[in-house]
């Protein structure tokens, strides 16, 4: 394709030049299988163009994400892959449902008193949102997506980096699909009702900006959760 | 080399034989940059060998820890990457001290109740041990090493495997070079004492097995740690 240039491509400047060629060599998978591009000294040589044009390039196809810098790498096609989702999938089989449960009880209070201390007028609205759609759902598919989400959003409005990818570790862990059937075992009519009640407690001590208050109501909530994982994984072993 | 084989590579069982040529082959480095090894149809093409023997030779090479699988990508060479470590990487730069210490304050007090509730007479003799080297250490860094050695022994005791690699996410991060100094800083002869002190009284708790004590105990060291690193990085911003 590069002996093949096309006249306008010539015409056009330097940099818009390099610019096409890279998104070409990009989108037309001329690339070894692990998507590695050459250097940039290899482009610029290459392309017959300066370094600078090179990198204004790369630094553009970057923010369009068609290609990712890994530090001491190299750049490569298409998206970064996702660590959580490699670390998740690599300790998956050491985790069971149980100790999976005493780790969201381990950080999940932490985070509703962070979540307390830091939410604005607009984060207690949207965590009423789900909490409503929470309620609404029907079925136990729906009721959890929605729970997962209001969950997910306390854990967000936290603010501390650290903590949402620790949370983020332990959600993608337990929604591994073999411990669908156990968690829907333990929704029922009535335990969502008094699950409600509880996201509805949680919610009033964020809302109040109560941390201490809302660490509890968190830790409450989770606690029925685990009772009744529990018996439900003791019901059918 | 494999046009070269030996006379007696040539004489010795299949398996022995196909084993003898991947070991040269993952040995030799003669594989691409990214170290993926050929499929194994390729390998039993290559070898004139039964694809059983090809599975059971990588399998024992996997086992030596010379080769490692990636489901859906291939076989390759060394040893997998630590993915904690590379998410780890991809999150630093969003990550400051008080963050990461904010994070710790989250889960440690958790990680220090588990460890009480599951800790053998060992692991508390092990404990023992660490906050002796810790008081015994000559210098900042030695005692940080030994400090940090503690810190961690506690999250393996807890044996939550989820909040082990929570755990050490936080500390890869906050290990970054960059905070060594402010760290440093914080580590004086007065504090050390101080911190030593506060190390008995959470081991005391883990030797009493008194999980919410452990939890206190912890929480309380956490926060001297966090307003002497508060402190460190007021006096020179």
């Amino acid at each position: 394709m590069l002996h093949n240039r096309p006249r306008d491509l010539q015409e056009t400047s330097e940099p818009n030049r390099v610019l096409q060629a890279i998104r070409q060599i990009v989108s037309e998978g001329l690339l070894p299988s692990d998507g590695r591009l050459p250097t940039e000294r290899h482009l610029a040589a290459e392309l017959e163009a300066g370094r600078a044009s090179v990198r204004r390039a790369l630094d553009t196809l970057e923010a369009e994400g068609l290609i990712w810098r890994k530090q001491g790498k190299g750049t490569f096609a298409g998206q970064p892959p996702d660590p959580t989702e490699e670390l998740a999938a690599q300790i998956a089989s050491d985790v069971d449902p149980l100790s999976a449960m005493e780790a969201r009880l381990c950080i999940e209070p932490a985070l509703a008193d962070l979540c307390a201390r830091r939410a604005t007028a607009d984060d207690v609205a949207r965590l009423r949102k789900l909490a409503e759609r929470t309620h609404d759902a029907e079925g136990s598919d729906s009721a959890e997506l929605w729970d997962g989400a209001l969950h997910r959003a306390i854990a967000r409005i936290a603010g501390n980096r650290l903590m949402l990818t620790a949370f983020t570790l332990i959600d993608e862990v337990r929604m591994g699909d073999d411990w669908q059937e156990k968690r829907h075992r333990a929704r029922t009519p009535e335990t969502r009702a008094f699950y409600d009640a509880q996201h509805q407690k949680i919610i009033e001590a964020i809302d109040a900006r109560n941390g201490p208050a809302a660490a509890n109501a968190m830790r409450k909530h989770l606690e029925t959760l685990f009772d009744n994982l529990r018996k439900s994984m003791e019901d059918r072993p």
